[in-house]
């Protein structure tokens, strides 16, 4: 139970570190890059906040929309096998030999499992959901909040590097503190989002950085390219 | 052999209509939502431009490194494995049998099974990868690519909403064209991409082509908002 709790805690931590380090990155290098090219903060701001609203939505949900899917995906392999198992035992029977014979295990013991695990027709389709085709029961409330969390931590992430324009004169400022606050932000969470997902942290924290840094570099020499050309 | 190439393709086409349904949505909304507070086309083709640049970075970059480590992850995790089986292997033997134990197999089968596996250890650590860690060989080589495919997809795909703002002398009349092109874009998108992957599609269509509109229609409104503020 308490180790359930953990699992569940760490999951909500871990799409908020997600969506902030996403929200972080384009909404910063947007900025940076207009900051190549326009003089008004006030642009920067609105085409910031833009931003802001579409990623989230996009990302929100596209998350929900795709986790719905999946759920229903899952629920129709899951009759196809009942139905299967139902209507075409041998064929089931075979295929669920073939994955241990991959393993180099002998026929007598293949033929063992399978009648031990067809002694109960929800074991053996639960079995065959995970190890033959590699489906894992989804959970449709997991997957709608995950992707609420990842949306709704995008519009924090997205209005970090936007703040210093608010409080900045001049762009050439915002772009300086903006610069400065999100790669550090982006820093910490990367390195947060690493430790949360069982990856290297030092690594995850650079590789994160870094990905923002060049994002924004690019975006801005893009765009001071094209206002000189036009 | 045949069955192969066949997969292959479609990992591609699967790379380059996920990379372009997202493209397409972002840049879309984010031309839209500044349409809605800016007046000059100019403006809102540098930033869809910046918006592209920084996205398609984001998307490719992150991808490819998330591809490495997910390699390096799987190999440290291998040489675990072997390490524990060389060392404690009664432990390992315990584990693989308690992933029988669940699926309601006897005791004398699962035993069973454990010799017929630990026979040759290579057999022995790819099925404790793969089913007990639920971990898949990662391609290196294939995560590399489908970042890249993906990325510049993204680029492409960003175009389309962005053109009819080069075209249009005006912003509203951009927005118009821009706003047809690219629910049309989106809609044949979504039903690609959801045939590639197996799901739905015209529902996936739909989805696609709803997630766009109503991204685009709120940063519209949001953005409006924010320029009559201040």
């Amino acid at each position: 139970m308490h180790q359930e709790d953990h699992f569940q805690s760490s999951d909500l931590v871990r799409d908020i570190v997600i969506g902030m380090a996403d929200g972080l990155t384009v909404p910063f290098a947007l900025a940076a890059g207009l900051s190549g090219a326009v003089d008004s903060p006030h642009i920067i701001i609105i085409a910031g906040i833009a931003e802001i609203a579409a990623g989230s939505i996009a990302m929100g949900l596209g998350g929900f929309l795709s986790g719905r899917t999946d759920v229903e995906h899952y629920r129709s392999e899951e009759a196809r096998e009942y139905y299967e198992v139902e209507h075409f035992p041998d064929k089931e029977r075979q295929e669920v030999k073939e994955i241990f014979a991959g393993y180099g295990i002998n026929e007598e013991v293949q033929d063992k499992i399978v009648d031990e695990l067809s002694k109960d027709k929800k074991q053996y389709v639960d079995f065959m959901m995970r190890y033959e085709l590699g489906l894992e029961p989804p959970s449709a409330n997991r997957a709608r909040n995950s992707a609420l969390t990842i949306g709704a931590s995008y519009i924090v992430g997205g209005l970090i590097p936007l703040l210093p324009y608010v409080f900045c004169s001049s762009v050439h400022t915002g772009l300086f503190v903006s610069a400065g606050v999100t790669l550090l932000a982006l820093l910490g969470f990367g390195y947060i989002k690493s430790k949360v997902t069982g990856q290297p942290p030092i690594q995850g924290a650079l590789y994160t950085m870094f990905i923002g840094a060049l994002a924004a570099g690019a975006a801005f020499l893009i765009a001071s390219a094209f206002q000189k050309i036009k």
